[in-house]
């Protein structure tokens, strides 16, 4: 039985591993601490778990959690798990962490993009944790930085591409959208529901800091530099990201040698299911899933993925990780 | 051409008298205030109106008001409207309160339901603005108290019951569901697309600052004291209210009575349409209509009313006010 | 390992029931049947599902059924079950039944309200499968007639006050508000998004076919005649219902009185959770909970219940009668 | 006063042009035709206008046409109006079509993206009633095509990069999120509420009929061949298209080069507002305006535009030509 804490109790991921677990068969939480300020008794911070989890919300405190725990999950905005990490893993405890202060492993570049010094002796033996990228190297990790909700939709679209070189790397789109979870559970204008329903938008264009993450990962699986337009959008709906893919080819290929491509590359993967048609947000909303529907246009490699944000693009693949550090099968509590 | 001023630039119903005004063959905007603090350009705050209205918003200044408009409207929360309704009428301008600061008409009413003394001298010669009620007294009014969304919906569903003494007046029931503008812009927990999309709920059970409004009015036209039971719920939409409103019958009467008596009851009035079966808030919105369905079933007479809650329920019913104050037709800038 | 067969694969209730046995520890599904016209491949039916269950549809097939299966659900639209539960009843197993064929009890009402003759032999030893009002009499049962989704709201809502005859038997009221899956997955006009989306409606007033399951059902309870006056509205959301009830009641109570015997009512029961506040339908919604607010203003009771149509409301619940009907823990795959 | 008829008058862009109608100072409909089957009156078929449109739906007759309009709208699918186009035209009126059957001017092009025989003798005549490029064709014109949806958000993203020669013409992308009332009124299992609400998804990659278009009027705007990769998606709303366009920029531009660009551009478009963030769909849904934000990224040219897929994407439009066809002001009943 794998103890679990969580730092960071109040948001929506927290709130989909909390959904999670609770279905897990070898696992179950065993702290829960608010940060940065209370959040209140989880009966009214989350209704929907009166009564099904038995612990309430704590401060956190490093020694009781390495009492409690066995993995402690960071649902921490990026430069509050920078506080956390550290300390944790010198009680001996697992770390996986969900912001983005131990994904960008270039020199520099989480400063660049976050603005922020890396704390950078554990960024060094962190893992990113894309289990269908890096499977071998999370059993061993102590922390795993788990990927940002729109890279692991963009990189498993492009994976198979890069890395047998099939693609040009400097010519790369990505065209996502989003459920509005994504933006976190701070009530602001932009995600007010009279203003952001019936509505799609496009932000943050070509500026995201999902892209640099987009970037460095696909570098690494392509053993190249690319360079990835980066434009996500608002759509109406709670949860789900699709992304299309646009890159173009380096070679004559049809629709069917790409799909054979793809299905050869996931054939083994449990959460990964290659469409003949475009896939809807909703066929893996709650779910590990993605469904990926690659295609030929022209000179293009068109590749659409779906994905549910706060699962596979956060909870779920975060529980996905755990499974394998802890040596659970990898789909436990995810099927 | 009459001369338009709003004091609370920034809210809903601010914005949806701007769109109305903007088809109104007689009357402009000349003047925008922001209340309580500065709201920023017109064009960021509604991009929507970027350019199509002339005149751009400043801090409220009476004098200039004065000179600049006929007839002001106040677009603000309750209590703000008495500090502005009084120096506005003495400097010689019309007044449309959107605010429920001048509806409560029963002495003590208003400080006991909104806990803040009323406005007595201005309050005295206030008129509640539901022109399907109050038509004669209006023209000569020079200060309207506009109704509330709920109260609107509610009144016109129930008053040709009340009025002719078919039904109880201690046994009437109103459960109205509304889409999430009603709740106003600033931004909270409570309307964040992620906590109110997709669901329903109902909130203020029997407590809902409306009933107190709802009650008085059907009163006043009954000339009986009646209990209304108010229970609003949240529904996840941008815009709209459904009343469905259960009252016991005194009398034996058939659907087709019923429905008889509301055609002749509302047989001249320009915005309400008798229906023969349940109406959609969207047949309704963007529009002054309101649509109404009575029927009977066993001794209770059930009627279901729709409106849009922020023109019916708000701006285009201030429009209807102003048209009946300046003697333009009653329907301009509405069809 | 109980077997679980469905005929009826292609509706909403029975993707729900798929989803929530691909969860249980102790069940899997291996027959599929559709009805009345063949429906495809599963994975084009339900992509979500894709390379997760084990099995195909095929047309229905009483002895293949019974080889493969220890139970068959039928998730059917009313009379077209009359044609299936006999002959697998016969065949040695056990039914539990999505329709209202078996629902009806009483002499010839299921004929005058659904208009067809009732299968009278099975009806006979049919159990009502609402587990928090039958929960002795599910162990037992060869043919659970699983309640309707706004039946199990309102029943639910309604009985600790019918039961202690704390309540008018003749002046109650539903009215209840349900997400556009309940009126199945047969495209129509009504359901169209573009009709539906972004409104409110009520709908069969006083006539649903509902109305009966729960005068019927609060009889029981209460052991005397009841009348409900049944209102449902289609409100724009995927899945949920939310129901607030009216009751006059016989003796003066608080809502603090009310909570207390609602508290000590359902203390036991898995699924039920009293709320201190109006509940959201999100707070239940992919779940088998009921959360229930029970208060009193004036004279009256006022419960608003909300369920997940779909999973309490259908699948869930069914799924919670087989682990009765089978000896599992009641809440296995519901948690 | 404009005589209007409307053949096809059951569909969404029909009942858009009705609401626009009513708007109108110099113009009102005198005729309604239904296609190709009765589809009931005018009152049940779209309950908000009830009373509001002096005229009912009859079979379409174009001697009674002829008599009763000055213009008749086509809101017919494509190949039905080529059968009403051509008699109209010789009885006199003005014709303004919003299928795709007078769109494509290159000998072929209709008959192979469509699979029907173009009528010749009309199409060549037809002008391509997207103002912003051809003002000055339209006044003299008998038979309007009027633009697709999709089209006119993308072309107008497009034109003022294209006409001055700043991108690869074969370089450019467009990928569109279009509201649920695209796909018309005909309920389908890919439009009803629990299919598509709470979900986005790709179709037709690469194949969808309004990619040549896009390339015929785009290639007339730059004299010169360009290919155009076409991604549309469905996005639960009722209303809007969000289209972000990519094009490779051929000389170094920034983001202020390239918004001078359009602002020139657009300077005297009463309907195009150039913005400085990207826009909404919400900011122009009801209304005939087109917000357009463009801006570089790298070598790229990213533009994001909005309209309201059934305003300026097809009645809106169609009543500006129509304005632009009878000498009134382009903006009557638009602004």
């Amino acid at each position: 039985m794998t103890r679990i804490g969580i730092i960071g109790a109040s948001g929506y991921a927290a709130a989909d591993l909390m959904r999670l677990v609770l279905g897990h068969p070898d696992a179950r939480i065993t702290a829960l601490a608010d940060l940065p300020e209370k959040c209140g008794p989880l009966a009214k911070l989350f209704p929907q778990f009166s009564g099904r989890i038995g612990v309430e919300v704590v401060p956190p405190d490093i020694r009781k959690l390495a009492k409690a725990c066995d993995v402690v999950f960071l649902a921490l905005p990026h430069t509050a798990s920078l506080t956390y990490a550290g300390p944790l893993l010198e009680a001996g405890l697992k770390v996986i962490d969900f912001s983005a202060d131990y994904r960008l492993k270039a020199p520099g570049l989480y400063e660049k993009v976050y603005g922020h010094k890396a704390d950078e002796a554990n960024l060094a033996h962190a893992v990113y944790g894309l289990p269908e990228l890096n499977r071998r190297d999370i059993p061993g990790a102590r922390l795993i930085a788990n990927p940002g909700c729109y890279p692991t939709g963009a990189i498993l679209a492009l994976a198979p591409l890069v890395r047998e070189g099939l693609v040009a790397p400097g010519d790369i789109i990505v065209d996502s959208k989003s459920g509005v979870s994504g933006a976190g559970r701070t009530p602001k204008l932009l995600t007010h529901f009279p203003e952001c329903n019936e509505s799609v938008q496009a932000y943050a264009i070509g500026s995201h800091r999902h892209q640099p993450e987009i970037v460095e990962q696909l570098g690494l699986v392509g053993k190249v530099g690319v360079e990835v337009l980066f434009v996500p959008h608002l759509a109406p709906m709670d949860r789900g990201i699709e992304s299309t893919c646009y890159a173009r080819l380096l070679q004559q290929l049809s629709a069917a040698d790409i799909a054979a491509l793809y299905r050869k590359a996931y054939e083994n993967e449990p959460f990964i299911v290659i469409r003949d048609e475009p896939p809807s947000t909703k066929h893996v909303v709650g779910t590990n899933y993605v469904h990926i529907h690659p295609t030929v246009v022209g000179g293009r490699a068109v590749v659409s993925s779906v994905i549910d944000n706060l699962t596979k693009g956060a909870a779920g693949q975060a529980l996905q990780n755990m499974n394998l550090l802890f040596g659970h099968d990898e789909a436990a509590g995810l099927k």
